[in-house]
C-alpha cells in the first residue's frame, strides 16, 4: 500500500490523463469509479492493475492483492469524473479482444453512436440478452468513456467489445451464413415480419443520421419498428432492446 | 413584440423561477427550449403563452400570434438550462388533464421513477407505440422538468400525463376489466407467457427499488424480462420498450 499526498505525483498525472480517450488508447488503460463498478471489475479475470482509495475501510470486503494507493480527497476529486466521488476507483487494463465470427452466435454492430448513455445502456441490454459480442466502428464514442461504463452498469466487463471496420464484419457474417439486419426508417420491413433466430447480427446507427447507406446495402434485410403516434422515432437504446429481445426470442 | 434588456425584469425573474418544480406547479407553466421543441409545442393546441427569442430571424418560419419577447443573450443564458442556449424558448401552460379510464385503451403507470432521461425516454416510447395516457405518482420526477421534456423529444405534447394515486388507477382498471401488469424481478412470470392485448396497464418502478409492494399486490399479474447474461437487470426505459411493444403487439 502506497500513500500519495501530492496532486503533482506522476501516478496522479497519469490517472488524470486517462480522462481523455487519446491516453486511454495509448496506455491501454481506463478507470472505473465507485464500489459497485470496482467490484464488477475485480470479478472479471484480473484486469485491475491498481486500486485507488481514500480510506482503507473501502477495501475490507474486496478480494484483491495488486497495487493499492491511498490518496487524499483532493487527489480523488482531481482524477474523478463524477460530482461526488465515492472514494474508490480502479485502473483497469483493456483486454485485447480478438474474436472469430461464427455461426450460432449473435452480434451487435454499432455505427457511430455518439451518446455515452445510449452506448452504455445498449451494452447492458446486449449482455443481459445473451448477445455474444459488440463490434464498434471508429466514429463511435469510446466504450471506455466513464459515462459509458457507468450506464453499462458493469456489463462492459462481461462483453467482448471490438473496434473493427463494420463492412468487414458484415461481409464475414454473410460468408458464414449469419443474417445481418440493418435498422432504418426508410425502405425497411416491419421487424415482426422476421422470425427470431439463434444467430443474427443487428446494426444500430447514429442518433441523428442512422446507419451509413453503404452498410445498409450490405445487409440481408433492413428492419423498422412501427410508430403509431406522432413521434418520429424511438431512442436508439430502446429500439435496440425491442429488436434484440424480439430477434433472440428471449 | 417587446424588448427586454435587464435581467432584473419581472418576466425574466418569473422565467428563471420556472426552473424549479415548485414554481412550475404554482404557476401551471413550464419552459421549453430550442427550435424543435418550440415547433412541437406550437403544433399542439396553443399551449404556448409566450415566445422568448434573441433575434427576430428565429421566428420567421413559425406560425404564432401571441406574446413575443426579444431578449439579450445574457438573459437567455440566465433562463436557459442548457449549456449552449439556442436563442429560442417558449413558456407553455400545462393542460389540466382529466381522463376517464376506459376498456380498450392502454396505460402506463409510473411509480417514482427518478431519472429525467429515463422518464422522458419512456414518454417518447409510450407515445410512439400508441399508449393512451401515462399516470404518475407524486414521488416521480416532474414531467415538466427540462431534461424530461428534451428526452421525450416533444412527445410530452402529444401524450396525456396525469398525476394520480396509482392504487386508485389500478383499482379503476380492475373494475373496468383492464389487465394490470406489474414488473418485478421476484415472484413474477416471464412476459412472453402473456398474450398481447388491446387494452392493458403496465406499471414501471423506481430505478433502484422497483415498484412498491402494495401496488404489486393489486395487479393481475407481475412480469419479468429474462436475463441470460450476468447483468442484474435492464434499464427501466429499455424494459418499458420491450414490454410495451410486446404487449401491444406493435
Amino acid at each position: 500500500m502506497k500513500k500519495i499526498e501530492s496532486t503533482k505525483n506522476e501516478s496522479v498525472k497519469l490517472w488524470k490523463k486517462l480522462q481523455l480517450r487519446k491516453y486511454r488508447e495509448k496506455e491501454g488503460l481506463f478507470i472505473v469509479e465507485g464500489y459497485h463498478l470496482v467490484e464488477e471489475a475485480l470479478k472479471y479475470e484480473a484486469t485491475v492493475e491498481q486500486l485507488i482509495i481514500t480510506d482503507e475501510s473501502q477495501i475490507q470486503n474486496l478480494n484483491y492483492d495488486g497495487d493499492i494507493f491511498i490518496v487524499t480527497n483532493e487527489i480523488m476529486e482531481e482524477i474523478s469524473q463524477t460530482e461526488t466521488p465515492q472514494g474508490i476507483a480502479a485502473v483497469c487494463r483493456k483486454k485485447s479482444e480478438s474474436l472469430e465470427i461464427s455461426y450460432g452466435e449473435s452480434y451487435l454492430l454499432v455505427d457511430k453512436i455518439q451518446d455515452p448513455g445510449n452506448l452504455g445502456t445498449i451494452i447492458r441490454t446486449a449482455e443481459a440478452s445473451g448477445i455474444n459480442a459488440i463490434f464498434l466502428n471508429k466514429g463511435t464514442v469510446d466504450p471506455f468513456n466513464d459515462k459509458v461504463i457507468r450506464s453499462s452498469q458493469g456489463a462492459i466487463f462481461h462483453m467482448p467489445i471490438i473496434t473493427r471496420n463494420l463492412s468487414d464484419v458484415i461481409e464475414t457474417c454473410n460468408e458464414v451464413g449469419i443474417k445481418v439486419y440493418g435498422t432504418s426508417l426508410q425502405d425497411a420491413s416491419p421487424y415482426k415480419g422476421e422470425d427470431p433466430s439463434d444467430s443474427f447480427a443487428l446494426i444500430l446507427g447514429n442518433e441523428g443520421e442512422g446507419i451509413e447507406n453503404s452498410l445498409l446495402n450490405q445487409t440481408h434485410k433492413n428492419l423498422y419498428i412501427p410508430i403509431k403516434g406522432k413521434s418520429e422515432s424511438l431512442n436508439v437504446a430502446v429500439a435496440a432492446g425491442i429488436l434484440i429481445y424480439y430477434l433472440k426470442n428471449v
